[in-house]
């Protein structure tokens, strides 16, 4: 015989924290209590092969499920020492789901089951409380119709309206009617007349009657139970989680218990540390008389646990600690043993009913950054867990947390949500708004906190980014422009804010219909996309000054495997990133070097030259500048290796972009202004990005390369003599064939030879390639002859393999996000299973021809924890990503070698 | 003892045709004439291997080279009864270079090695003619000079000039100063003038003698010919024809025969077949008293080898056939041996000296395409060959040289030529040139031949591209859409004409210097996108008139598995189609379908749409003009697959593009035109082609995808009912994931049940997908569970795995083409080793799932002969071309076969 049930109560259980998967996480944790010893209200677990068996049966349940219900109700009266369904002493049940993973509010609850004519009068025989039988009685029929007869059943009502918001109708107008305004000042004869109402418009709108037995409640709650594992909300549910259909949810028939009885009752929910900080003390609140719904519903405001926690605010409130001592002492002692058994912080629900204690759950307790990583330190040093599981406690994006200021959660439930976009520098942000690069610089001038707000931003704009406080975009995706930008300064950004009107002339901003001037606040929540009204406060942060976070890093470092690197291009942000723990440089681009007033003159004559001798001489006056660049962050990265990618953006974005910067080029050039026009039409292409960039200039114009590479190996040089340690690596970027990659290497390598020669010097360099073309990829083991180094662009892979422009993906990603074609923005979160098929094909052909190939990774994955996670596994030496996502990676690294072992 | 050296003479040679890897095409076929008893001057053929050791063993010869070399020398002296450096009688040879495969003009000749002072004397009394030993002895030391003492040996002159062009310049000096015009004004003692001063100035120049012993000449020869294997331009000629390294070249060491001894003597080429019709006469041209290449140099103008080929121009000039019938006629009859001995059309070289006829050269003709047909066709009926012989004797662009009128190659060579383009469109057009679509239909009207001019074209082109008898653009690649329109009308146009200024508002086109005004002519040549200055003359084709043509088809239709679809999207052009033998549609777009005027409104109604209502109302206003488009086509096809792709380009396609259009627009729809130019910019993308285009529409506006499929299956609903037999097949575009195809195949199948049961009707149809992006092919094994088909779509697989945008390739693809960075264009022709990896990877995915899955290619790769081999032979079931292209694939098709069998 198959067993279908699993009986706990009366310090005995029959299954354990360890059988989740058969009888869910609530029934495995109730099992696991009674085990301990703590006090739980007896019942039952009914597992999720009995789900399984019921879907795959035509909605029928085994056989001998019926016995084995019934003995298990005989079992539970006996420890209860009442009756189910029996007119003197009855016993009541609550009906809950329970999966194998939590999927809060997703599926089913009855509560109160076993309250009948027959039973009513012997439970308010024995409470001595009509009001408080009455109102369980109301609470029953509400559930049961909505979730048991409406729902379950499939049936509609009458008025297509649902059930419970016809009930919850009638008891509103009773209370009108009366003149009440509280649930509390309704009598127990008041509750009588609203459960005859509720029981006879069920009847009128679902056609059936409210049943009258306590066994057909029962079953139907089970029933429903079941139902809601296949519900719509649980199925798309279990889509977005990847939860499989064939878990099944188990259910859960237990003994009620009433924290609403009188004054000697009462409910709470704790934690076993502070959630908010993690400092090691019990936490939680408490409400007297009152069932736990009420706790959450916040219709009353509930008394802090203990003296200790008490604020400023609740200095006068009773705590359960100095209103029960005796139970609030057993429940610290359940807290400690708790903790000491799951190694964790639990979250609690509590019952108590006229004095007595009774555990409801208990389960792993949410957190926020701050505290789980201290609370994972902390129980390091108690010995409640060793090094690897406190680096497994810590989520990556909790270590984000403690980079960036935040906007007040407290203040930002009050605030005047505007607008939402696409979250892509992380942290909060609060100023006022500006509309151009040139504004925000002035206004900052002036000491002024600024929000730049464009629809999308150039490399022209830099200047006006750096000066903001935030950016934010209505064009764009989490790669374009201004959120790479921004987040390789840490900047809380927003991008694709589809709502946004800007009018750049007028200077206004209108969303929906609120109209924002110049100079108007808002604050953004650059974490979750938020854009909102006015000003709201900002919680800052310093990582620095947490030394829990330092401890928890180092035994981060001590495990991963992966090295972690940095996307930067300027030696102050490289210093920045050292001391976030960067191994060095995986991506540093050198097109933005060439914006700087000073230089774009000698670029645009570049672009503007007739003859080679003439480019060459406009080139070659870049040269000392460049120069100075590389030394700068070479020198900053001293001891560490430095790739730096040669240039990559189509030349069109160095042109001026309007009629006046035309003209005041063709003076300065002493042109004609039609002639830059002309060049600029020329140089216009349909898709920029698969036009004319990457290695594709650098072929076309060998002095560009030739530029870059005397640039960085002068610098090299130099510093080799002042003893600095360097390692650059030059990256070709966006090589599709092995010929490109010979064409330009053999450049770099003989600008290298001649500067070696002309200092008497030798130095050591690495050239190697991008690999963010699918064909790249592809014929990795061509490119990997040539080739000391692959680093995979995902960005650009991603935009090739899916035929995805990042820049245009705004169009139609909301829709593929809702409607599910996609589960997520490959841009955010690498595609592993199309676009990583290439990366690891790519790592596999390059090594099967160079077993020692260096390979990272320098698109915005490697910020990614899943990324992260796909890179460890198919073998990569390193991923890169910008200075405030180092942290993360190294957690994320980390991660990946605790999962994967 | 290897065996280095071949001989060949008397009617017996060493070698054979067989032997071309070792003894080189030119070795191989002296050998076989020479076992044919046909008269060759002896010699000997030094091995390729001997090539190959000489590089193996940095440029030594093997040890017993020497002997084997003077054995042969003293064989082919007993042949010709003369002496090599011997003063009285000497005997002479040529020394010529001859690859496995013909490099013409990549490496080196030297004649009339054995000159020296002391057989001079001897050669002068042998012959009695002092001016043609002198002349010879200056042939000889200026080739020596350049290719052995100047080229071979590395050795750069004194001045830096090349010692060829000093020599020259003596030789137009001593003319100059005696007032000769003529080489033949030149007596022998001019001659020995000049010898000497050569000599001096070669001594002076290069710092050594000119060799004065026979032997030294010899090897000096030899060993320049074995080096000019690798010189620069061998070298590059093997990349560009992937020639391998290690085949190597021989040498022929051949006794000199001379045909510039006397009025008796005389040289001459001549094919075996007309080459330019295939006719079965002997034809060619021959120059008394002269040398080989004095026939080349054209300075004398040829006389007819026979009466029969004699026409108009020449009626007076002397044949050889009546000159010296005897000799003509052994020439005859050798040419009747060679042609039914190597069974194909022979181009060969003669030399008569006094009266004796010597062959030097007998190698396969060239021909062009009409000739090449007839030729193929004539041999199998005069039972020269068989059919397979016959199908592969002709190449696939051969047939497209039959398909479309050509310029007249003759007026050609006179013509003015202003500018190359990109070949896009095949065939020969001359015109008055216009510079709007609008201009183009007007003068169409009147009977006036126009070109149309422009940077690019767009759809709302289309009418006057129609209208034009050729297009010319300045901008975009092989397959852009003044290509893709162009090739689908088999209309000749040329792409990419980089050095065009177009001044639309003037309606002038400056190329270089020339200024064009409008209505100014100009010719083009499409099929090697050179466009000529004014009218040339036109040759007409018609290949329904061509009966060899015919049958040979029918042949390749038996031997060829591939089918042939063709991509076409009206049933005018279906029906042109079929008549060229295409087996049913493999791409019918169906957006060109919406810019009728009657339409378009309609379509831009449905973009404007600010709800979801107003947009399915606009949509459903297409719904009859759709479903008549697919009748008409699916009826002209009849028996016969239609593949129908749903929407793909981008939205902005369809809106205006002008103030004009956009007021005109907003008048219509009674909505304000900044509304229209809102919704324009917002539709405004960076990267269209990476954009909302493809499924990703129909996804966003799934009435689209409803209507689209409505109207195919009520068309098909309809035919059905009248006993037409239609196969449509639904094609999803620009699918990357399983969820999107599942998205829109479930609308396609819904449509289709709610017709059939509307109708009452059963009918038959496929829903399948492009594979046209990497991811597609990656996760090819995913989309294949739904998809009953799929086509490649490599011209966006090509962009997206390159990332190359076709449209602004031009930028960089002239560069890599000349660097040889690309050795060719891959829109014109596969990728196979990149984008094929992708292909085959879909097909093998695909079936992995889905064992017969239908699977096709219908970009423009279709169309290209080296492309459908590779479709052949990784299994596709069929090609799809552009309706002029099919009878090219049909051929290739067949080639496939009998190449990979």
């Amino acid at each position: 015989m198959t067993k279908h049930i699993y009986l706990f109560g009366n310090n005995h259980a029959e299954g354990s924290a360890e059988m989740k998967n058969l009888l869910g996480g609530k029934g495995a944790n109730l099992a696991e209590m009674t085990n301990l010893g703590i006090p739980v209200p007896p019942g039952f677990t009914i597992t999720t092969d009995v789900c399984n068996y019921y879907y795959d049966n035509n909605l029928n349940y085994p056989n001998d499920l019926d016995n084995q219900v019934n003995d298990a109700l005989r079992q539970t009266e006996v420890v209860m020492g009442k009756e189910f369904g029996r007119a003197d002493n009855p016993l009541l049940f609550s009906v809950r789901s329970g999966a194998r993973q939590s999927m809060p509010g997703m599926m089913e609850t009855v509560l109160n089951i076993g309250l009948t004519s027959k039973t009513i009068p012997g439970l308010i025989a024995k409470t001595g409380n009509k009001r408080f039988v009455y109102d369980a009685y109301r609470r029953l029929i509400t559930m049961y119709a909505d979730v048991v007869m409406e729902k379950a059943a499939g049936v509609e009502t009458k008025s297509g309206k649902g059930i419970r918001h016809q009930l919850e109708t009638i008891l509103v107008d009773h209370k009108e009617k009366k003149g009440y305004t509280e649930d509390a000042d309704l009598s127990g004869d008041d509750w009588i007349v609203i459960s005859d109402k509720f029981k006879k418009q069920i009847k009128e709108q679902l056609g059936e009657e409210f049943p009258d037995d306590a066994y057909a409640q029962l079953w139907g709650g089970v029933t429903a139970v079941f139902k809601s594992w296949n519900g719509k909300r649980a199925i798309s549910y279990r889509k977005i989680e990847n939860i499989p259909e064939e878990w099944g949810t188990a259910v859960n028939v237990q003994a009620m218990v009433f924290g609403n009885t009188g004054k000697g009752s009462a409910t709470g929910v704790a934690f076993t540390r502070n959630p908010a900080t993690g400092e090691n003390v019990f936490y939680g609140e408490w409400l007297q008389n009152a069932q736990g719904e009420d706790v959450v519903a916040g219709l009353r405001t509930p008394n802090p646990l203990n003296e200790s926690t008490k604020t400023d605010d609740n200095q006068d409130a009773l705590s359960l600690e100095s209103f029960l001592p005796q139970v609030y002492n057993d429940l610290d002692a359940i807290r400690i043993k708790l903790e000491k058994h799951y190694a964790d912080m639990q979250d609690i629900e509590f019952t108590i009913e006229e004095g007595r204690l009774w555990m409801l759950q208990t389960r792993t307790g949410k957190r926020n950054g701050p505290a789980s990583i201290k609370m994972a330190v902390d129980m390091f040093h108690e010995k409640l867990i060793d090094k690897e599981m406190a680096v497994l406690r810590v989520s990556p994006d909790q270590i984000d947390e403690l980079l960036h200021p935040m906007v007040d959660p407290e203040e930002e439930t009050k605030g005047e949500l505007l607008a939402k976009g696409l979250p892509a520098g992380p942290g909060g942000a609060t100023g006022q708004i500006v509309f151009t690069a040139d504004d925000a610089e002035a206004w900052k001038k002036e000491e002024r906190v600024v929000i730049l707000v464009r629809d999308e931003t150039s490399p022209e704009d830099v200047h006006g980014m750096h000066a903001a406080a935030a950016i934010l975009t209505s064009k764009g995706g989490m790669t374009s422009h201004a959120a790479l930008v921004a987040r390789g300064w840490g900047k809380c950004c927003i991008v694709g804010c589809g709502s946004l009107q800007i009018n750049t002339d007028e200077k206004t901003l209108t969303i929906n219909d609120v109209v924002l001037k110049e100079g108007d606040s808002l604050t953004l929540n650059g974490t979750a996309g938020k854009v909102y009204r006015g000003r709201l406060g900002l919680l800052s942060s310093d990582p620095g000054a947490n030394k829990e976070y330092a401890e928890l890093m180092t035994w981060a470092d001590e495990i991963r495997t992966l090295k972690v690197r940095t996307n930067v291009e300027r030696p102050e942000d490289s210093a920045l990133a050292r001391s976030f723990g960067a191994q060095g440089i995986g991506l540093c681009r050198t097109e933005h070097m060439f914006f700087d007033p000073k230089r774009i003159l000698a670029v645009r004559k570049m672009i503007l030259a007739g003859s080679e001798k003439v480019r060459r001489a406009a080139v070659m006056e870049l040269l000392p500048y460049q120069r100075d660049d590389f030394r700068g962050i070479l020198e900053a990265m001293n001891d560490l290796p430095v790739t730096i990618r040669l240039l990559d953006p189509p030349l069109h974005e160095f042109m001026p972009q309007n009629d006046k910067q035309i003209n005041e080029l063709a003076n300065e050039l002493n042109i004609s202004a039609d002639a830059i026009r002309i060049r600029i039409s020329n140089l216009h292409e349909l898709n920029p990005m698969l036009g004319h960039r990457g290695c594709r200039l650098g072929i076309a114009y060998p002095e560009i390369t030739e530029m870059q590479s005397r640039a960085i190996f002068e610098a090299t040089a130099e510093l080799t003599k002042n003893d600095v340690n360097v390692f650059p690596e030059v990256m070709i970027p966006l090589v599709g064939t092995y010929a490109e990659f010979e064409n330009q290497e053999a450049i770099v390598r003989k600008i290298a030879d001649a500067v070696m020669e002309e200092n008497s010097i030798k130095f050591n360099y690495l050239v190697g390639t991008m690999i963010e073309l699918p064909r790249a990829a592809l014929t990795a083991d061509e490119i990997a002859q040539k080739a000391e180094f692959f680093s995979f662009g995902t960005n650009d892979l991603t935009q090739t393999t899916y035929g995805f422009s990042r820049d245009d993906i705004g169009g139609f990603l909301p829709d593929y996000l809702e409607q599910k074609v996609l589960a997520h923005d490959p841009f955010q979160s690498l595609d592993q299973s199309g676009v990583g098929q290439l990366v690891k094909m790519g790592v596999d052909k390059g090594r099967s021809i160079r077993e020692n190939l260096k390979i990272g990774i320098c698109g915005e994955h490697g910020g990614d924890p899943a990324s992260i996670d796909f890179c460890h596994r198919v073998g990569l030496d390193y991923v890169s990503c910008s200075p405030y996502r180092v942290p993360v990676a190294r957690l994320a690294a980390a991660h990946s070698v605790l999962k994967n072992t």
